[in-house]
């Protein structure tokens, strides 16, 4: 039998990280590569007790909606739930339930990308949204980035039309707030120069936050979508707040816009869980979030302060640089001047330590120096043993 | 803010359903529309028990892990259940666990679809089939079929290039029993007919099977798939055997496919969710589906078998026609000679039921007498009720 793939499917790939964890996935070893919360922030009690409730507390009828298929739109009092959360005035309408975050980029992707459309995204970027868009066959362009964000002069460049083609790019995918994979978080003087640049060149941003709850100190300076609604869609996510398992997340859009993505929704899964959507909107309730990610914040906080401290002491001597995050899951590492993170991989992995390389995260022009690490998911203990072991894999490295 | 919309986005289109459910959803309607299994056969307690085993019963490595990110592939255990309970020699590793079915096709199309491919659907075919394929913009193509099921003759002809082109069609998308919309199933001579016609003329079938399990009196034939695994995705579902709230279902490709179907699937939401995956899991243990579906299939005979008796008493002097399934969960009925279902259809509503027109269904040239009716969601004395309200608002719509 033949089967003749799409042209698109020629240019999907295995995603770099899944890969990395199948070789990672030894007995003892200490992975700071994937990005998976950490699983003793997830609230079982209150999952437990939803579930009860949903299923049994609320009476027969109630329990068989939540088995039923239901509207694409999602589950109604989810949806309120995430108008009135967000800073920022949104109407239930505007809000779509999806399954995971991941779901938005593809919707994204479908409505928004044609066969060779510019697509803009940050150098680096997070690879779940290039594997998202990639189907749709955009030509992804990497935006000049540094440690504040994104360079807003080379956004503009790189948004106009190019080499006679008649139009400019279709939107900016941005991740303001402790992104993935670098940590990094845009100051407040970058978003408000980044949202004014975009609208007066009309260019629509796709902004990405999965991670703004997971603050140490002080909150992150508000989304870029508060400061223009009509040209921006939002993805949210309860994968780091809650758990990634239910896989729920939801977008918000303006209301030109919003029918379109509804019927790419329903076209891919008619709906997301509605069992799942109920749990979530009664785990939800009463502020529950407010007590609960609290505890996530100090624990996240505490495990990148055992990380920096344990960088500081073992990485002394190695010209080995690193960011500190305000916030997140990771923090972003660049190896010494003609170091390589993908030939450091295999040498680390034999110590016992696993990281992610950073070049799957660049559109183009990868930095082979860079590699990603993940605070969540070890102890500090095991931070303290891994992030030795990976000196010691750099030392040896070094030494050829 | 100018959103330039991809070409898709505009192909895109709402559920025809979706907006008949609206102007349907009048307190004391009796509705025939929609295709909700009924939600007297989901097994609450069985969910309610496994909800609670998962996330007490196994410990709290277990409960985590059902809360946490998971392999795309799916959970093990129920992709190896999935596996063990086809009528083939199936791996579990042929096996990827999707959310919903709809899923399945969704991913079908961004794997073997490229602009303007021809892929052939049976005449009529199930809708949501047309709007997940839609988006990869083919030339979608109805092949005559009859009670039997598909006309293999045509099949050959439809899938040969056209106009000079050098490729034939892609795939062909079936559903073998009880077929949304119709009702109908193939007959074991057309499936074997089918299969060894697609095989000479080396064409790729999608079998489609979320109703196989909700027969009458006898289980239908083997599946398509059974017969050339190699030539062959099968598409099939948890939602109409337990609950469609869980969004589960599953494919099952080739090896050499399936690599591209499990890229496709991670960029389109990571994975279902693992939390739904383990509960379905425990749920299938030891046998549940032999105790559990008997009911269903009991229910739905009794109810199709009320639509018909009521048909046959309302229709009486009526120049209409239905047929009478073997199973599922719909039949098909044809308005007289003149008559259009959309046009009828207020006048329906009007005397408080609701029905889906036929034309929806079809790739092109729709059949304007058809509409398809659900035996169900409505209890027996909904279903007399509704056929005889039916059946005066054709008479009315017959004198003009």
């Amino acid at each position: 039998m033949t089967w003749t793939l799409a042209r698109r499917a020629h240019k999907m790939n295995p995603s770099v990280i899944r890969e990395i964890l199948k070789v990672t996935e030894k007995p003892g070893i200490i992975s700071f590569a994937g990005g998976l919360p950490s699983p003793q922030t997830f609230p079982i009690d209150a999952f437990a007790k939803a579930c009860d409730q949903v299923l049994r507390g609320g009476g027969a009828d109630s329990a068989r909606a939540s088995l039923q298929y239901a509207a694409s739109e999602g589950y109604r009092p989810l949806c309120e739930w995430v108008a009135a959360s967000l800073p920022w005035d949104v109407s239930p309408d505007q809000v779509l339930i999806t399954t995971g975050s991941q779901q938005g980029l593809d919707l994204v992707a479908k409505v928004l990308i044609d066969e060779g459309s510019r697509v803009l995204v940050e150098t680096p970027t997070y690879l779940g949204a290039l594997q998202a868009f990639t189907p749709m066959e955009p030509q992804i362009v990497g935006v000049s980035s540094d440690a504040e964000g994104v360079d807003v002069d080379d956004l503009e460049r790189q948004a106009a039309p190019t080499d006679g083609a008649i139009e400019g790019a279709r939107f900016f995918y941005v991740l303001p707030n402790f992104q993935n994979p670098t940590g990094r978080s845009m100051s407040e003087a970058r978003r408000a120069a980044l949202v004014e640049r975009a609208a007066a060149i009309g260019l629509p941003l796709v902004e990405d936050n999965p991670y703004g709850d997971l603050w140490f100190d002080h909150p992150p300076p508000p989304p870029l979508t508060a400061r223009n609604p009509e040209g921006c869609i939002y993805l949210g996510s309860f994968s780091k707040v809650l758990a990634p398992g239910l896989r729920l997340g939801f977008m918000v859009a303006p209301k030109a816009i919003m029918p379109k993505l509804l019927q790419a929704k329903q076209a891919a899964d008619l709906h997301s869980p509605s069992f799942n959507q109920r749990v979530v909107a009664e785990v939800l309730k009463d502020g529950f979030l407010d007590r609960h990610v609290p505890g996530i914040r100090a624990l996240y906080k505490a495990q990148c302060g055992a990380m920096l401290t344990a960088l500081q002491t073992e990485m002394a001597g190695l010209d080995v640089q690193w960011n500190s995050p305000d916030g997140g899951m990771f923090l972003w590492v660049r190896l010494p001047e003609g170091m390589n993170a993908a030939e450091l991989l295999p040498r680390a992995v034999a110590h016992n330590v696993a990281f992610v390389p950073g070049a799957a995260f660049f559109a183009a022009d990868p930095d082979p120096r860079a590699l990603r690490l993940s605070f969540v998911t070890a102890s500090e203990e095991q931070i303290r043993t891994g992030i030795a072991a990976l000196a010691q894999a750099i030392r040896e490295q070094g030494q050829g």
